[in-house]
């Protein structure tokens, strides 16, 4: 296979894509575009004109929102096969956000127009795209409820279980963004998650550089458990 | 006009409708259901199967999540005229909140698979549910940035002014619901909201039971950027 055709072969599996027909599917691969970024690469810039439907290949794009004051807040992190801007690109609407590398990234763009004109022949690619943009509502009321509802050690270590495979016993993770992108994430101050860190060493988890060792993975879903008790 | 009349041409000027055709309009009015509730009334349930699209006529709807240690954390207010349910009743998945009437509400109801079928030979009705869906990402990318960069003082202030016409100099309103379900709205303690509602009568702002009064919005909106720059 040609990088090309594993890229397209991969595609063809993502949450976007694996609904489509054969049909509609080779109508979209004709204007696929893939694009590499590093870190800190602006992919798209808030206020402007959205022209492309992009899914995330490799890597983590972090969404911000500039606010009045001019203060950066970050709203929410995109991994691997999730689609951002689909709807303000299919509804001809503008960014609402900016999205930025968050580390070596690589990206899918489908034009705008194309994908429109594509839906309106194939309903199963406009259900497709409610679908993303479903999920997306799903995962913003979860970090709603998050924010409003969990003490910082609850949403940091439901983040690091999320990071481990379900039912390991010990496992070892690499952290997918930096400290400062994690508390953002989070909404915590990143004093606050250093501490958190810290708490976390007598339920054995240990944390060194990006690396991530938890000794029992049932014990922090068990802490989990208690925290949630007591709130 | 006979009442139902009046309830149908009203329907048709709200988001989800107003950019259907005639045709596809009658189709769908042809299942749809009016209810009454009262406050507390549940009009949904989180888990339960979702087999409605629904529109807010009058009054306003809360969505809560319950956590897994029986918490329950307001998430959401839908007011007039916004669509709620449309996303998962169309893709036939489970309410991830529930709904409750926060006062006297009046719903309406569109059969799922009317909408669904409706939305498969109708374009502009499957751009409109998603116009909804992407709406709802805009409001809840808002209630993140609130919470995790404002102040409290900055939540209580936008959300007032958010109550008073634009432009206007002072100005009189009724608050939409208790001060319990506004905290809550807001991810803040009664007493924390209690709180800044008295700072503000520094400003001009009285809140006297339900009623608010604003001597000069100009103040508030000055308030608003002066603590912008201080945070």
């Amino acid at each position: 296979m040609t990088p090309q055709a594993k890229d397209l072969a991969l595609l063809r599996t993502l949450p976007l894509f694996a609904p489509l027909s054969d049909e509609t599917f080779a109508k979209l691969a004709e204007s696929i575009r893939f694009d590499r970024y590093v870190k800190g690469d602006t992919i798209v810039r808030q206020g402007d004109q959205a022209k492309w439907v992009m899914v995330v290949l490799e890597g983590f794009v972090k969404l911000t929102r500039l606010s009045a004051n001019g203060e950066e807040t970050l709203i929410h992190i995109f991994g691997r096969g999730e689609t951002f801007a689909e709807s303000v690109a299919v509804l001809g609407d503008k960014h609402t956000t900016t999205a930025e590398a968050a580390g070596p990234t690589r990206i899918v763009r489908l034009p705008a127009h194309v994908v429109a004109q594509a839906a309106r022949e194939a309903p199963e690619l406009a259900l497709a795209i409610l679908h993303e943009s479903s999920a997306k509502i799903w995962a913003l009321m979860d970090e709603i409820e998050a924010l409003k509802a969990q003490t910082a050690d609850q949403r940091v270590l439901r983040f690091l279980l999320s990071l481990v495979p379900a039912h390991a016993k010990n496992a070892e993770a690499r952290l997918p963004y930096t400290k400062g992108v994690i508390a953002a994430s989070l909404g915590l101050k990143q004093e606050t998650l250093s501490r958190s860190f810290a708490r976390l060493k007598n339920i054995g988890v240990e944390i060194d550089g990006r690396t991530l060792r938890i000794a029992d993975a049932d014990r922090i879903a068990s802490e989990i458990e208690r925290l949630n008790r007591i709130v």
